[in-house]
């Protein structure tokens, strides 16, 4: 007779700890240019010693280029994967739409599921922090992402407006702030620098 | 008989410029965490425009893996090249050694050869505002390979101490501060993550 072996939640998540260490929220915020581009640059990182990488982009939808998507979908295939749960049209600060909140709501719940999965290293979750502030996304529901968090999995939150709270349950925490835009100077966003 | 068109750098730069729009200089600097993900995150986005990048890295050597570096060997070959032109030992910063200083120039001397070329749409001198902090490179050097920037090519140095003559020639500035880090809790280095 076969027997089956038992193994607990609670021990798969232990192995994957002895396996890959432990794993580390970290938070990018500020008004500066690099958050997104330093995520996506860490999932390389990542990648490069083997891991597969998740990442849900907030507020961003299918509709613009984005030269670091196409990259991934590319060269990194299912390495890196990106899923967009936004839209590319303007979201109402004041009074953002139920089909807005709805996108982020399965963002999150994307985001979950692969970072539970055992499969993904690292799990991004790009402009997360600017979700929150804009009411897409209760502070709560983020919140409890953390609490679920497997030991093993790596999360990095990025974003202006990172919410205290956020910040307080971070490991890491950097901060870009814009000394310099060329903006300001009235030269057009640049294809391959800006998005 | 054939005849020959000559046509002069000038007119060469010009059509670089109609074609990809004009470059810009930028740095990453401060003491937070990102700045050499951001660099990478960027040369990703380029790629995926259809850009050619070529990173020099000042003070790292190839004796440590960093995972950006395989990833961008393994997945990316011709289209994101990393030139290494340091050690990985530790550099005196009263008394840097003849041969750290010579890496150094090796790699400033690169980067230009890169940025003239016309192959390259970005160009990425990671860590070169430490080694002139550190007194490797002069300031005036490293001014000089921006007055020589073709104008279709963009550039982006990154290393805390941005000189401020660097800062006030560049088109875009992100300081990137350190809010919090592991380390301090004593948490080692963790591979994906910080290398």
């Amino acid at each position: 007779m076969e027997q089956t072996i038992e193994v607990t939640p609670q021990e798969e998540a232990e192995k994957l700890v002895s396996a890959r260490g432990r794993g580390l929220v970290m938070v990018y915020t500020g008004n500066g240019k690099g958050k997104t581009t330093a995520a996506f640059g860490l999932a390389l990182r990542a990648i490069g010693h083997g891991a597969s990488v998740y990442v849900v982009q907030f507020m961003k939808g299918p509709d613009r280029t984005y030269g670091e998507v196409e990259a991934a979908r590319k060269y990194l295939g299912d390495l890196l994967t990106v899923v967009q749960c936004g839209r590319d049209e303007f979201v109402d600060r004041q009074r953002p739409s139920p089909a807005d909140r709805e996108l982020a709501e399965e963002g999150l719940e994307l985001a979950r599921r692969a970072m539970v999965t055992g499969r993904y290293q690292l799990v991004i979750l790009d402009e997360i922090s600017v979700a929150v502030d804009f009411g897409l996304l209760s502070l709560a529901g983020v919140l409890a992402l953390l609490d679920d968090r497997p030991p093993a999995v790596d999360l990095l939150l990025t974003g202006r407006y990172a919410p205290p709270e956020l910040v307080a349950r971070a490991d890491l925490v950097s901060e870009v702030r814009e000394i310099k835009h060329h903006y300001r100077r009235g030269i057009p966003a640049r294809p391959g620098i800006e998005f």
